[in-house]
């Protein structure tokens, strides 16, 4: 399905909507998750929750979202995280360098040149104003961070572009309280911010939006040691081979064709992508592209993106980096305290891989690959863990005591699951609602339940009717969660 | 127990701790939760989902934290929101100005004084600096609001310092895709930001924080006509009674005597009370207290605070607005928009009823609610579903094959539940470290295991011990928790 397809869905059944709308002032790149967003959203981090971390035995923390200037100088975001700017002498449009060149020459820009270097560029190009013609002054640099002013004295802080640097500054603090061992694993879900020149495409690029990130700590001399690597021995990791091709190889294979770095980064590469199965993603459009020299961050010694194909080309979703000590390195300089750790007994400063995912563009990947557009309707075919509403209850018709009995099953369904309660319109387009937001089981009382005590279980994605008794309906909708779900 | 000694356990065990403490820049009043905290706090999450808003059929929504200034003209914050504050002409020292007099009359000073009001009741109570003596200046307003310049026009918003302005200013979207009727409650679980002069205590008045909101759409004329009324006729709110006393009212006497104006605000007050009796919260230091018409806010009809006593005194809990029509007529107002909705044939401007939740002091209070200082330990009563790790598993000791029971018992049991295997120390100390972060059930394997396949299960709070068979452990904790815990 397209972009617009899917915004008109997140428009209409509430999963996201652009934040303050009824504002003219309302700055662009701010999203609000609606009722259904908001359920989906959640079970989606619950999912992260049970299939990464629960399954690896990470800790997770959430830390706050303003930090310290000095955090920022230890990371290099003060120094470096800057865009290439310019503006139109004439009109006063603010845009990208980088992309503006890149739109004229068709080629891809490097993203950390001089000031001088892309205004060469621009000049030897020709770029002009893309919305008036005028001509465009001299490029400089803007700083992505949002600086906040604290208390009387406004000291500089900054809202985090990424939640990893709360990891990186408490790492020690705690895994001294969980008396932690190398491989240490740290989790965050949170907020982080930044101020995009140019946000686009509602949750892909956005100025305030969702990171699950893990950091491992590690002992770079272990990479090859990891227990839990039987697990994945066999599974195939989706990796991208020349432009267009993606092959399907086995984690050991991997490793030994020098694919992926270590077995270390093998098993993790393959709980991520195991994670995205469970999730809904068509592993069919699903990649880890090797990032090429010119591409990593200075400080990344191996890096993978996880992309995602969609109707707006190939996704990233999760950069998986071999970050090196850069980070705790870095802190430790900069903060002056010692960030070393046992490892048996050798002392070692720990080095970082991360899984740094963006939560907003994995939740509209999963949209777009789960709406399915039928000849009758369309239907949104979530995994059952995902739904934001697990089973509908409807009355046929709001007479003869219809509405009673359907309201007994709804109150008894509501207490252990997401349920919705619907009379209005017909059954066919109650049915189509709950397809829309992708509720798997919906439950209708006829006037046959006032004879034999039975209701229709419809499922969503066959069409399928069955009668089942009132008695069972509890049971039916139990077994469908905790076993058929579970095994998804 | 003590605040310090409270917080001597979050720091020791990980449940929070200050935000960026390694470095020296690091702003006060930000804090971290660790590993066992956003446990804990996740969990405390999801029984308010599942006592308040389940059971209510409430949304909710999750929205932007950077919001437009209009939001926050049409909210009265640009122009209300201040602290009083005044600078030392020696030390240069910034304090709250009614702090100060407060603190030295002994007498409650209230928020919104005049700046020349202060100015004399300094002069007239001759405060001096706190700190170091010296003359104070002139009393000048601060406004709490953290303002963040967006883009390369680097547009005015702030970061919100209440979650509600995201529900009222989305009311009228989502009640139109939810095909919503009043009352219609939405709720919202996320940050805040306030630039307090003086953040203290910790998670007590923290700079940024988390609010769990519910604001009720309402028709004002029906407030007396609530079906779920009759499920709370006899629950006894625990009112507020002159000076000291605290009288439990059941809800139907407390309206017919006007100790609360409505039957539709009785129920909610019900409905928040029942959840922090179920999230530990010791009902004998449990009140509501109705503000006097000085100290609400303008707008509000009738207030009533949450406080629960602690070692730093009565503290609130959750603010109980009747906010009337105040903010949809502003937001419509500024926004010029109709927010207007139909209730039934009438068309309505809907008041709002809001429960209010400081999320980060309620659990403060949990925990000081729930440590118990015995004679040979200090003990986490917290209630079952909300223990951060449900389950340890310990092998006695680290030979004989122990280890390789203990750690099949765990492999088990942490597919489905917050489970921990400790092998370090003697197993006294290991039972310590479960009690002092509330984790109800210990598991020990020891030799009778290889004889018999019995271990030892030991509960928390009574500290008994009881053989059961291996075969037996994952029922035993499953009912524990389906069943036991859910009834608490």
């Amino acid at each position: 399905m397209s972009y617009d397809e899917v915004m008109r869905l997140a428009l209409e059944r509430g999963f996201y909507v652009p934040s303050c709308e009824i504002y003219a002032d309302a700055p662009a790149g701010f999203w609000d998750y609606g009722p259904v967003g908001t359920a989906f959203k959640n079970k989606f981090v619950e999912l992260w929750r049970r299939e990464v971390l629960r399954r690896d035995e990470m800790v997770e923390i959430d830390g706050s979202q303003i930090m310290a200037k000095d955090v920022f100088v230890a990371s290099g975001h003060l120094e470096n995280f800057f865009d290439p700017i310019v503006t139109c002498t004439k009109c006063k449009t603010t845009i990208r360098a980088d992309r503006l060149i890149s739109e004229k020459t068709g080629k891809n820009i490097p993203e950390r040149l001089s000031d001088h270097d892309y205004d060469s560029l621009l000049k030897e190009n020709n770029v002009r104003c893309p919305k008036c013609g005028g001509e465009l002054g001299q490029v400089s640099k803007f700083n992505m961070m949002f600086k906040v002013g604290v208390g009387a004295a406004n000291l500089d802080t900054y809202l985090r572009p990424e939640t990893c640097q709360s990891i990186f500054v408490d790492f020690p603090r705690f895994f001294k309280i969980m008396r932690g061992k190398l491989p240490f694993p740290m989790a965050q879900l949170g907020k982080s911010f930044r101020n995009e020149i140019a946000p686009r495409q509602s949750l892909m690029r956005l100025r305030e939006f969702y990171q699950a990130e893990i950091e491992i700590f590690f002992n770079p001399d272990k990479v090859n040691d990891v227990e839990e690597f039987e697990e994945v021995r066999n599974y195939p990791l989706r990796l991208m081979r020349g432009e267009d091709t993606v092959e399907a190889v086995p984690c050991e294979k991997a490793v030994e064709q020098g694919l992926v770095p270590s077995r270390f980064v093998a098993y993790y590469l393959s709980l991520i992508q195991q994670f995205y199965e469970k999730a809904g993603i068509d592993l069919n459009r699903f990649r880890f592209r090797r990032l090429a020299e010119d591409e990593k961050a200075f400080y990344a010694k191996v890096a993978f993106d996880v992309e995602v194909q969609t109707s707006l080309g190939w996704i990233e979703l999760v950069a998986c980096n071999d970050r090196s000590d850069y980070d705790l390195k870095r802190h430790s300089e900069v903060s002056k305290s010692d960030m070393t750790v046992l490892d048996g007994d050798v002392k070692v400063l720990p080095n970082v891989f991360e899984l740094s995912m963006g939560v907003d563009r994995s939740l509209y990947c999963i949209l777009e690959h789960s709406l399915v557009k039928e000849e009758k309707r369309d239907v949104l075919k979530l995994k059952p863990q995902l739904a934001p509403v697990q089973v509908g209850v409807f009355p046929l018709v709001t007479k003869e005591g219809l509405p009673d009995k359907a309201n007994q099953i709804y109150s008894t369904l509501k207490k252990e699951f997401q349920t919705t309660y619907d009379v209005s319109g017909s059954i066919g387009r109650r049915y189509r609602r709950l397809d829309e937001i992708g509720t798997p089981l919906g439950i209708t009382v006829d006037f046959d339940t006032l004879k034999d005590d039975t209701v229709t279980l419809r499922e969503r994605d066959s069409m399928q009717q069955s009668r089942i008794k009132v008695s069972e309906v509890l049971q039916k909708v139990r077994s469908y969660y905790y076993q058929e779900a579970q095994l998804v």
